[in-house]
């Protein structure tokens, strides 16, 4: 960027509101919101005053909502009613759904009727439904028009529509007959007519399906946008694929924090609270905490062995961790190969071979790496690198097939696959490997 | 969908060509490749010569890998022409990278010279570069064109181009001048000239970009399309946000697996070879495994604390996996926050302070809750529950530190933050935790 926050600020302090302007004429309006969200609060509704009222809307959309609630409780009623009638329709609900009550109102009043209207109904979506993130902004044509008269409607209305590249044909009753592109409509001929030449095998999306499904249809058939109908099958809106993205962003976001045993949340870590942060984090410590007690009273039935050989201690870090890393590494590959849709629970059979098959392998290296390592480095007898070893690949083997069955478990059983990730893994799989452990030590050296 | 595979399967058994056609024509191409995939083998060529041809490329580009060198090894070098002039570039490009030598010379001696010429130049981009996702397919317009003349030109051009929606304003040495999207065409006058509606202020990305920065571009602007230029910035291509979302995928499923402590790889969990699959698991697990001796020595040199006091090891479960699943929320959030964009090694005072702040009310939890276990369930006595929630206090807090830092750390040095995950945390934790708890036990309770 080719501004300095510094120059602005003496701008601003100088209350040169031209030179702001003209600072600000050439970035971006992404780059502007970055950059207010940066400068200080005392300075922000100035540098929102200076900017050109064509493009003021649109970069209120960029910023947090931290900052969109600044700005409006700080702005005239006059200054509202440009901003939320100016809003594309999904950015304008976005921005009520973040905020307070009392905003909510405020800004409603402001708005034009139609608006309102429109707001309303977008808010009663569910949250991460299509509706959601839907816009009712879009172009309809008529069966019976002509490229012609299809080309003057999308020039009539192009300046209200997120986006004008592929129109929808609905019948009187609202009903999506069919769907046209405007690359269709610059190959055809300008008399040929709309009900002609539009695919009428149209794939849509419901106001009450989750956005992941939406998303999902979107990867799956390369979509550049896709209609959302209601119960009554009439046209509602578009997802279009920017959208999307946010929506991917946000799964995948949700799913790392599944994985790393936290309650999942949409907001920026800088932007949580110390305290929903901690709330998020506790819960899911807790109860792995209480189940890893389970782990350490199997610990207190084999006291009799390490008081005995107190160098069978020193062995568990290992047998433990590579268990639950092991585990790991299979829940991951199966999580993730659901949330792409490459698995589903049917292809257990597949799975399990595979992971047996990839774990005996990994667990011979890995246990002969130890064999020699316990041999070389350790005062011990052979029958005790043995003992060790063969319990890790027991250990190698058991993980991989926990780590890649519990996810698909949690499918069948209509749960959340990414919450059975590394930690619930390790936890069980910890158990277990001191169960083989202790077996195996039992058998072979006591 | 309204196929029966078993009834297609009959069709083709009777050579009922047409049926199948019919058959196959009302489903999208997404849907035709899907289900190529689960044909019999001996059938698959026979339905892609049923295919209607001016979608047999569209729909060639949705099979896998395997399944299209499967068609190329079995089509005659005729057929193969037809695909290859007929597929988009970027789709040829990425098909021809998945095949063998042999299969790459044989498509590329049937492909138009012109095509194999521009197949060529993709090829040698550097893999996930801008250049190699990026499309050479794109509308370019001159200054001096007026709106009229620009529609006629995007009308001729429109059948080969990837996307028309976006027309690039170059100059006769193919240096990017502006950048008009048809919306705006359509709003202008017709006898506007393009040189004066045009955008001149044009983000762009070079060739040799990396395909997650320019991914990032794309979220940040909300672009559905960015130019690429060469090292003369010349415009030689567009990225489309199609693309973009498939580089937003395979760039969560490279950390996930990264953070799973996998050697990242781009295939599906099904198609990988279990020897593959063993290669990319085994090089973390083993350095793991071997670090993992290190917790095991420290414990070495306590052995004569829990021969004392044999109860001491019945809550190492409990205090290293607390530790690990702590660091490894630490860890993720930061990662993730890194992926996005939302933080960086410049944001470490406010992590640290956060993370301090989070961790210190988690750990109370956590220990006040583990304390009053000790003493309901345990025998012990107080000092020792005392001495162990202590210990799990200074490891949650510990831990928490680790764990975010580790990934700025690694950012920093240049290295992936992603590595720095759940494994890598769990086993410096581990043996920070011990050292903690032996050194508290050693003061309190020996």
């Amino acid at each position: 960027m080719a501004i300095d926050l510094r120059d602005l600020e003496r701008l601003i302090a100088q209350k040169d509101f031209k030179g702001v302007r003209a600072e600000l004429s050439d970035l971006q309006d992404a780059d502007i919101a970055a950059f207010m969200e940066e400068l200080k609060r005392e300075h922000v509704v100035m540098v929102f005053r200076s900017l050109p009222k064509d493009r003021a809307a649109e970069i209120f959309s960029y910023l947090s909502s931290d900052m969109q609630q600044y700005i409006v409780e700080a702005i005239t009623d006059q200054e509202i009613s440009h901003i939320i009638n100016d809003l594309f329709l999904d950015d304008a609900a976005d921005f009520l759904e973040e905020m307070p009550a009392n905003v909510v109102k405020r800004v409603l009043r402001n708005a034009s009727p139609e608006v309102r209207e429109q707001i309303n109904h977008f808010l009663k979506y569910p949250p991460y439904s299509a509706g959601s993130i839907m816009t009712a902004e879009f172009v309809d044509l008529r069966k019976k028009m002509t490229v012609a008269e299809a080309f003057k409607r999308i020039r009539r209305t192009a300046l209200d529509k997120e986006t004008v590249y592929t129109c929808y044909v609905t019948d009187e009753n609202r009903h999506l007959e069919g769907v046209v592109t405007v690359r269709e409509l610059f190959l055809a001929d300008e008399d040929a007519v709309i009900g002609d030449i539009m695919e009428r095998n149209v794939i849509f999306a419901r106001t009450t399906d989750d956005q992941e499904a939406v998303a999902a249809l979107f990867s799956h058939y390369d979509f550049m946008s896709l209609p959302v109908v209601d119960e009554e099958n009439r046209l509602v809106g578009i997802v279009t694929l920017d959208d999307v993205v946010q929506v991917i962003h946000q799964e995948a976001t949700e799913d790392f924090q599944k994985m790393a045993a936290m309650v999942p949340s949409e907001k920026p870590y800088l932007k949580t609270s110390v305290f929903s942060l901690a709330k998020n984090r506790v819960i899911w410590l807790m109860i792995l905490m209480l189940s890893a007690s389970v782990t350490g009273s199997i610990l207190g039935k084999y006291e009799a062995a390490f008081v005995t050989l107190p160098v069978l201690v020193t062995f568990l870090p290992m047998l433990t961790d590579t268990g639950g890393n092991t585990g790991s590494q299979s829940s991951t590959l199966v999580i993730r190969g659901m949330a792409l849709n490459e698995l589903s629970p049917k292809d257990v059979g597949r799975i399990i071979r595979k992971e047996l098959a990839v774990s005996a392998l990994v667990g011979l290296a890995l246990s002969t790496a130890n064999f020699l390592r316990i041999l070389l480095f350790h005062s011990g007898s052979v029958t005790m690198a043995f003992a060790v070893s063969l319990a890790l690949y027991a250990t190698v083997i058991v993980a991989a097939t926990i780590g890649s069955m519990l996810p698909l478990a949690a499918r069948a059983l209509k749960a959340d696959p990414a919450i059975m990730a590394a930690p619930v893994v390790t936890t069980l799989v910890d158990a277990t490997a001191l169960l083989i452990y202790f077996k195996i030590v039992d058998l072979l050296l006591l």
